[in-house]
């Protein structure tokens, strides 16, 4: 299955089983990347670090950074559709169903966003992630109007571009070295939860 | 929704009608696509004669036609994933998870088929579609020989162009008329039928 | 040649038979697609009524269904040669020619369309339907204002989108299978029919 | 038609006059290139004498210079056709027919060269050649061999590349300016000479 | 110039401003990004952490990961390039130029790494980085043959993908953000250092 | 390194051996262009007579040709950049850092030209040349427009199409020859003169 060989949870260092703990306290398991990544547990700490820096702003930032958590992993989704992303694409489109409360959305941001059952404003916010997602170097001025006509402040048009950017260096890691998403996430958020 | 509006079910002719309803007996409800081409009688009955002809062919030809149920709905999904049509992928992922009795299979084929837990023999088939689906202009007689050598047939093979061929026009009259997958289709196969 | 031996006409189903010879009489020759799909009865009963229903639409819909058959062929030409169909593009720009009485028009609608010698009306239709051909996903709302101001109705959109989906199957099967078009094709339309 | 208009005859300079009497009296009418290029008397010199020193080599060269006037035609209607510039394929397409006497192959190398009616010598003519008409910068030491094992010389595989590289060129001045094949070009070599 | 207003010095957090001056020590001036990304610090953080990870691995870990730092500029140099990104190909061509002590290399790179005066060991490099920038879906175990053959170890591979999916993040961040490269990169490591 | 080789000097006829002799008194050194083509002289005579066509016109016609030297090598810059010509990007890299007597464009226009540091006169006419390079079928009249409203004469608009076809003529006569810059002009217009 994947193409490096994941540490044992005993074997990685205190701070970062302390993490995976959590996460899987939380999750019920414990998602793939976690220990795939633990194999070299600097690249893991600033992975991870990054991932919270731009998925878990803080609540002091909230004027300015006004991107919901569904806003974020629909960026996540659809970019990872357009890498073709199998890890990011199953496991982040579980978490967009759950914050979206929507069961059907994910597959459709995957499959076609501009097909998906989603609001104007979040219409722009991906066609924005897409362009800099596949296109970066054709971003001018003129892409930033209809962000700001959708109420986006420049600090979230900053998120979207960051964490289009960021999940382009997940898609690629875990493509190329096989990564495979948890069976859990298949199925999470789209069945009502006491299942 | 969708952009042509569907014709109710009363107006359609008796033998369209008499499909219709032997579907929605078995499905529990009716699929889109039904309904939605049903507004001209003729290519609605050109189309489903087509797509009997090919997903479900005789079982006489059952030794030179070797494709299973499973075989033929993956192909639907991993092209309509590649034209990226809504509709198909979800309604057709759904088969496939049923046929292969794999609630995880229809969203690997659909992200990136090469992650995808399938035979090598599938693979092979899977190739062979991306190219008629992407490049058919560019497919040789050199494009068959890897296909032999997993023991399809010249019947098989022409199935797997045939059905990637016909859900190429599926897929673009889905996507131009924004005809949607119903909402049933995206659980279907993924969790235990008495649920 | 064909990769697929193509049945004699003796051994065809009669209905099947009938069409061809029928299509003898008229054209002087049988073209090779006719043939060659009827290796396979009911793959050809349903290519033909899809054809038919598409290509010569009842005379009781002319008010809402107004494409002229050069219309209808250009747009074949057009989307085959986006295809690189050889079977398709020689055969349909044959009657491209022919319908539109213009010698030169099918190589230029094959080349580049934008450079053709045609109408502002079919330049919106065929810009539209190359969309259809290659970013089928992409089509929104958007895309039917400007056909709705060259006065095409919804039923012609239809059609557009519907003739260039069939033969985007219809090029799939001809390249896949190394279907040659008859010679005869070539000069059709070209020369005074006495010659 | 033409965006940048042509001179008239009698203003261009003697020197170049003279090649188009002369062209004229060979052909029965002047392509319309000699006259559209003729406003710059500069560009239109060196752009002739670059084509002839590529199409009409010396005799004294033939030893090593092996491609036939077919062979050189044939890379200008298949690089042409990749490029979409329609003077091209539409002119040169016809010289093909006439040297290879061949009516229908100029339609086949245009559409898709893969499925013409050509020699294994010629189709690997045609695959180097479309690869420095598309993609010259990954040309490398590895693409010579199959040239080689089809007899080209060192100084073919160089006429090959810039019979490509100049057509490009006139690819892309016929496109950029609208520049109309002669309506005498889309007949010449399909039927006997005598009509 | 930057779309987004770089912090002033002394307004950024102390570890930041720290390693900010420490650079500035050593190179002579503060390469743009390092204040640009300071107007977040938690991602600045990441960002750097992340970097030196990749870039300046510990020392003990030499056995096994042995691209030396002109191979893992090359691989920034190469892969920038291809995203088209101003800011790194001229900032880590100027550190590709000095680590390998060619002042020609980068620019070859840049523009076209198969005609680049490079190793076989680097050609083989590159073309796996530029595979997992462009194209990581289709990264298989097929992909790592060439490189194993070449001596590059598992985790020099993970080194090359990981390199070129941070700096893909990079990339996107500089380029929508309109970062430009310092003046001083553009020349440094062409001319002898005492200039 | 280029897979022709170039004749010695004292072998190349009297007229090409006298313009080389001048440019190499000017320049100092012999580009490698000149020695590469010169193996064929009647070849090497068209390709000179278009470059000084397009690169050196009369001043005659200064009202109506009003491009700079340092557009023109902009233009060379940009599109060989596109087409990955090393020999190109670095020689007339050169050229334009002179002209335009500004060191660090270059680098900037061959990288990315949206982000040059060019005025918007400049940034309109390699938007028209990047076009004619990539896409000149898709070249229609909408696209003089803007061009116009810069102040490009039709004459100048000529020019920026020439000039681009005619390098990407030359970018694939260097790409598939091998072709290797100069080291001289990798440095040249970076620093003082007097150096």
């Amino acid at each position: 299955m994947n193409r490096y060989p994941a540490p044992e949870l005993k074997h990685v260092p205190d701070d970062i089983r302390a993490r995976i703990l959590e996460v899987q306290e939380k999750a019920g398991f414990v998602p793939n990347v976690f220990l795939a990544l633990a194999r070299r547990p600097a690249e893991w700490r600033a992975f991870f670090a990054y991932h919270d820096a731009l998925m878990l702003p803080d609540e002091s930032e909230q004027k300015v950074r006004t991107l919901s958590k569904g806003d974020r992993e629909m960026i996540v989704t659809a970019t990872s559709a357009a890498n073709q992303c199998l890890y990011c694409v199953v496991a982040h489109g579980a978490l967009l169903r759950i914050y979206e409360k929507k069961p059907l959305v994910a597959d459709q941001v995957a499959v076609n966003y501009r097909k998906a059952d989603i609001t104007l404003r979040q219409r722009a916010m991906l066609d924005f992630a897409m362009k800099v997602c596949l296109h970066s170097h054709e971003i001018g001025e003129e892409d930033f109007a209809p962000l700001h006509a959708q109420g986006f402040t420049d600090e979230d048009i900053w998120d979207i571009a960051a964490i289009t950017a960021f999940f382009g260096l997940s898609n690629r890691m875990a493509s190329f070295s096989n990564m495979q998403p948890n069976p859990e996430f298949y199925l999470m958020g789209r069945v009502p939860k006491q299942k």
